[in-house]
């Protein structure tokens, strides 16, 4: 069967826990998915390493990624650029592995168009109540501030149909194996392993001859 | 997220273990897959149930079911009639069950047609020299009949593609659950959950509102 690497875009509502599934994946499943780390102009804080949490370029060196075509997709929040490095998914893609991108969903697009066989994920909590209770329970935030990312949550929220699957984060546990285990189901679908039944077609084609005579 | 019921078809050439495959599931994971039961015009067999093995039919009868369309799809093997009765499944798929079909290629391709949302599932051992070592080892089939099924088997290869999964039943516990993730899997795919999708975009859509006030 085809093991050939895969890209996995994990998208989702700010809130929704995306970012701990992720954490919770790798730490579960380990080895078997790897990060692509994205880069960024924004400044290095304590603790951070380059090429760890990001690869950390100056705006030029970044603008110079832009125009060489080396990012699979990018934006800009705060007067900073995020991209994807596409070198850096290649390589992993090459030697076989699953990369997920967490990505927001105007890239996740993006990257779906680059490659077509990418699999889509959504993180979505139950329903809109829950999401408004986790992100006012972070206590963190200002009310306007909840109130801006649930309106960015609801223009989100429109493009959902156009993702491959829906994970809805009621239960941390059951959505982290689901996602692993609906990235593993992926890797059998009958258009990811055309060399396979190539191969199989080939090798039973003689029995068919052997009818005809 | 809906869980409301779904067609499963099972097929594969035979000797792939399909029989085993769908007999293991039934027992691993008891009440989450419901068989369906297919017609048939032979005979009651020593130790069978009208209802459990088949529902057993005279040829008058499988014949009107033809008639009035009571049936998914039907086929004719050594002078019997062979088919899956429409009522039968339809009311598994009203109770929300997930129901497995195991049938042959042609079989399924006219359930894609019927239910173009049904999930269709090809069994196959690994090459086509362990499909031959598979049919010659069960040692009651003459040399003839073998080859006469790997022919079948090279003509039910070109329909491969056409099927959503690839099951490479090599090691029988791994085919079994992979069976059951890659099913339940397939409950979080967005286009099966447009009711959830627009429900929560219906939630969020006030913040939307506050958004443009």
């Amino acid at each position: 069967m085809n093991r050939s690497g895969m890209v996995i875009v994990l998208s989702g509502f700010s809130g929704a826990g995306k970012g701990t599934i992720m954490k919770h994946l790798l730490s579960d499943y380990p080895g078997k998915y790897h990060l692509s780390v994205s880069a960024t102009t924004r400044g290095k804080r304590q603790g951070e390493e380059d090429g760890r949490e990001y690869f950390f370029k100056t705006k030029e060196e970044f603008e110079d990624m832009i125009r060489n075509h080396e990012l699979l997709e990018y934006a800009s929040f705060n007067q900073n650029y995020y991209g994807t490095p596409k070198a850096y998914v290649d390589r992993l893609l090459s030697e076989g592995k699953d990369v997920i991108l967490e990505i927001e969903v105007q890239g996740a697009l993006q990257i779906k168009k680059i490659f077509p066989q990418a699999l889509l994920l959504f993180v979505t909590p139950p329903d809109g109540a829950t999401l408004k209770e986790r992100l006012e329970g972070r206590g963190t935030e200002e009310a306007e501030v909840v109130l801006q990312r649930l309106a960015i949550a609801s223009r989100e929220s429109l493009l959902m149909e156009q993702y491959d699957y829906i994970i809805v984060n009621d239960d941390l546990d059951r959505a982290v194996h689901s996602v692993h285990h609906l990235i593993q189901a992926e890797h059998e679908r009958a258009m990811r392993n055309t060399d396979f039944i190539n191969k199989i077609q080939n090798e039973l084609s003689v029995f068919s001859k052997g009818e005809n005579e």
